[in-house]
């Protein structure tokens, strides 16, 4: 009965038209051209790479599209079981009517053509958002991105704060601060400055959101001008930072940041947990793990100085769910946010989605957000996450608590969809 | 099959008649008067706050019970996904003969006075225990509650020490010691000998546990006399302490206390990983969060020192679960006790209910006591750990392992009843 | 449907024969003499332990083995829900005719002397392994065994290296390994020239591994022949060391294994989390516990600086298999190794195999090894897991993803025997 009742349930959901709050999409070139483009996403670069390919195979500079499938695709007879690899295969059927059970020697090169000629079909970026019931794709953009040349409405930009808060002291990061606000930063009161211009730029461009990542270690701190002030002069001067100076000007900065979103009525997208190469010889985008001693306890200080600021929240961890979900219940500022990377998983998935729907207000949690690259992959990734949302509504509400499978349904679009839409503001 | 057994198993545990082992009820007014008793219980207004509801609108010093559920309700739209709401769904149900399928502003109020009604009818509170099938409750007791007044057979005083081990440096907690035991306080050796009286005093009352909440990052350690001393006499001078003496006199006390439950037969309850006024602009009880970053390690010296006291311990976090199991199997008198706040939820209960009963000896695990404010929620609370126990029971036992019916009921009966009563010498 | 598949595949699983990748089988003495060799197992001591029997009992010198056994079984009462004597009763069962729930202070002895005769049987070493189908088994050597006196392609050596890394400070373990390699070890040079020996003798014996096990806090980092020398002559002086040099000379012990390993082209067993004797009075072997809080992040430098040599990695706290599936995602050389210890339980295993098995290549994961003391043990442990393992192929792959019986099968195969063969390179 409750196979059945899933099945129906996740074919409801699959009926739901989508915003995706979270992704990397290229507003320029948001589809892909060949199966390169889908199949160098780094999940299949990097699990093959872990299989046994060598790094120099794939990243040989100058080598075609074609050849550097050809050179991936042996790998995969590691990955089959991959959940990663099911994405493809979702994709490969859904989109190009692939009727193998997997990618292989034999039958990719054939496959690799017929792609390349569907992809090339007039007006497949629509097809393909419309295929996969996305209306509007959040985007990732850099602090410099000048915003222009693309639908806005459609791909909606996002502040993506990193350089600004870790990389501050590398020097082109002032340098292309300067330039996109049109500022020459000497002070603090020149960089606060030069940041708002940013959140002006964004925001008269659509942006909805604010974004950053961070390491299990960082925890903010308020900063006063007084304290940052040195370190800022140290940058423009070219010395090299101490540890302690780095972690005074990225909490100045990103103190200021928050600042600015409760300014701007921006929410700000916290992505916790992240390590940047930790495997200094892994392939692009494949180098990055983490600590699992983090907790949303550094969170404090930022969560009860902004109470008028959403925080959007998304954990690397899956231990870490359990504070998100519990920080969520407490905070009314803390919001559940989609399954991040490493808990991009379906048992991950299923047991932090249980999690949060059970204890956690309904207003204040989203689902999912696909991070894709490239738009073929909303598809999949949303298909997964609403397999195990479909899975939960049946056994926790359905089945458990006497839900109507209407009631149920309407818990699901309020995650999948209503939330992005209230959060964020956008409809 | 197995969802017929398990109803079949649930339904044979709700008749087994149980001693709460941990609550916070105040035996002078142990049931509910209105509908705000019931909704006043934190986890209603911390998630009506989360959920939108300011603080200051359910806060504000005056309003009548009525009033404050008014103002309650709206913001129930957004929490009946969560389990919290489906305990008060079940009081609603079995107690008032509500029919809806949820309390909206359209139905509250007719509700609520039909509540009053009931709640107001002779011998309830005798009513309530029985309907629960509950025999006797475990009280949280302040160190100075006269403990009078009250049928002590019914309502088994437990010595909450938090005060005395953290906040003994607040002026009015050495002068409650001072006045609870007819003491004056100027050394450690009076420390020690006040403490003593509150042990005698409990225990000629019934008192069967000492009790204690804890924040992730203690770490019980012997301190001597000689280095309490000063400490003592800085409190006593009204100095304020350092980080390090504050750490000192809490382990002073907290020693001293194992020391005399280990004197007086009694099993200490450790509750821990609570990190206290994490969210200060919170609502009442709702405030607090965790770190998950803490391990029964901490504990390893109090362990070993006392091993004629019993450790009921309680963990905050559900990844501290493994943990507690490991201590559990290894350590003679290490118990597993309960489902705990933020892990009392039905994803997290079921994994670790799943490895308790898998992995440490029957005889020294407790399933679930209820932290009930009012006699009303032990009811709901307890039919869900009913619920995920009857599942664990048929789906590990029954059906992995072949037992009979009446083997896994029995399994369950231990933990639900009997371990109360010999780990607390209770009946 | 699900169920009779997963009987089906189980089925199917139990068939394969196995090498098993980790024991601590004494070659001279495989089997079980008696039912004492298989009660003595630390898990039946310690959880009876835990469950009131006093270490005295059962650690008296001299006792007999029934005597022995008679004292223990009377707390098996308290630990037939635990699936330790599960494994127990799959033995007693499997191998002796057992017919009884449980064993009893009623049916012991009669139970003790048949199962005396039936080990006593010429062969029983060959019929247990065969009635097990596992063809081969790993050891853990000391390094200073000879390796002589059994066949070493049924029994294959391991070096295990924890006495070198962490006691090189105790008297005896210089002079065991000037003994057992001919050497006076006077300077790091002479270390370095000793522990080639090691590697030579054992892998000129059929070592196939080298292992260690790790507490949580250990973190490997290179430390130079001019760090390390001052403490190797402080050992040899007969200084005690102080925590940094301790420290020191573990982290260039380590090290240097590591480019053994390497040179050797031996794959290097981490078994990461163990804190050794935590619970001091505890009984033998059943003293040891973790601390959640540790990280894969701490052996970066390690896995960074020999990528050629094969890391299969057992994690103590199931909290840290997320850590595992990523890092072995990302990591060419890291591999997922079984479920060690106080994760060998159901609920862990089920979740941990899960998300390996989705998430990282299915050539870089070893599901299970036994850890035996005793032959008999295999058979019910990796039973146990087979459970697991068939339960997760089905709902995930052939369920979930439309995958046939024999694509799961072939992928639990290659889990459970094939990737034992390519990645110790035995057969």
């Amino acid at each position: 009965m409750s196979h059945a009742l899933i099945q129906q349930l996740w074919h409801d959901l699959e009926q739901i038209e989508l915003i995706d709050p979270h992704t990397h999409i290229n507003p320029h070139a948001p589809a892909s051209k060949t199966l390169a483009d889908i199949l160098g996403y780094h999940y299949y670069t990097e699990l093959a790479h872990s299989a046994g390919c060598p790094r120099e195979a794939i990243e040989e500079p100058g080598i075609s599209p074609k050849e550097k499938v050809r050179r991936l695709v042996p790998y995969f007879a590691h990955l089959d079981n991959t959940i990663q690899m099911d994405w493809f295969l979702d994709i490969a059927r859904s989109f190009f009517g692939f009727t193998g059970d997997h990618l292989t020697e034999d039958n990719w090169e054939p496959f690799y053509d017929h792609v390349e000629t569907v992809l090339a079909r007039p007006g497949w970026e629509d097809e393909v958002l419309k295929r996969s019931r996305i209306s509007k794709v959040f985007l990732t953009n850099d602090f410099d991105d000048p915003l222009t040349g693309f639908d806005t409405d459609r791909y909606i930009p996002c502040l993506r704060t990193d350089d600004l808060v870790f990389h501050l002291s590398r020097p082109d990061t002032l340098q292309r601060l300067n330039k996109a606000t049109d500022t020459d930063v000497r002070s603090i009161a020149d960089l606060k400055s030069a940041l708002g211009r940013l959140f002006t730029h964004f925001t008269s461009h659509g942006a909805k959101a604010c974004a950053i990542s961070l390491p299990p270690d960082f925890e903010p701190q308020p900063i006063s001008d007084s304290e940052a002030e040195p370190v800022l002069q140290a940058i423009l001067a070219g010395r090299e930072l101490t540890i302690d100076e780095r972690k005074t000007i990225s909490c100045a900065v990103f103190w200021r940041l928050a600042e600015y979103c409760a300014d701007f009525g921006l929410p700000f997208d916290l992505m916790i947990g992240v390590n940047r190469r930790v495997y200094e010889a892994g392939v692009y985008q494949g180098q990055d793990l983490f600590d699992q001693r983090t907790s949303l306890i550094l969170y404090r200080k930022l969560f009860n100085a902004f109470p008028q600021v959403k925080f959007p929240i998304s954990v690397l961890a899956s231990v870490s769910n359990q504070e998100l979900v519990s920080y969520c219940w407490i905070f009314p500022n803390v919001i559940a946010h989609g399954h991040w990377w490493y808990s991009n998983i379906p048992p991950y998935i299923e047991i932090d989605c249980r999690s949060r729907l059970q204890a956690a207000p309904r207003n204040k949690q989203i689902g999912y957000y696909s991070d894709m690259y490239k738009l073929e992959f909303a598809l999949p990734k949303f298909r997964m996450y609403r397999k195990a949302l479909a899975k939960t509504l049946v056994e926790d509400f359905v089945i458990a608590r006497g839900w109507t499978e209407e009631r149920a349904l309407a818990l699901g679009k309020q995650t999948l969809r209503g939330n992005v839409e209230t959060i964020f503001n956008v409809s």
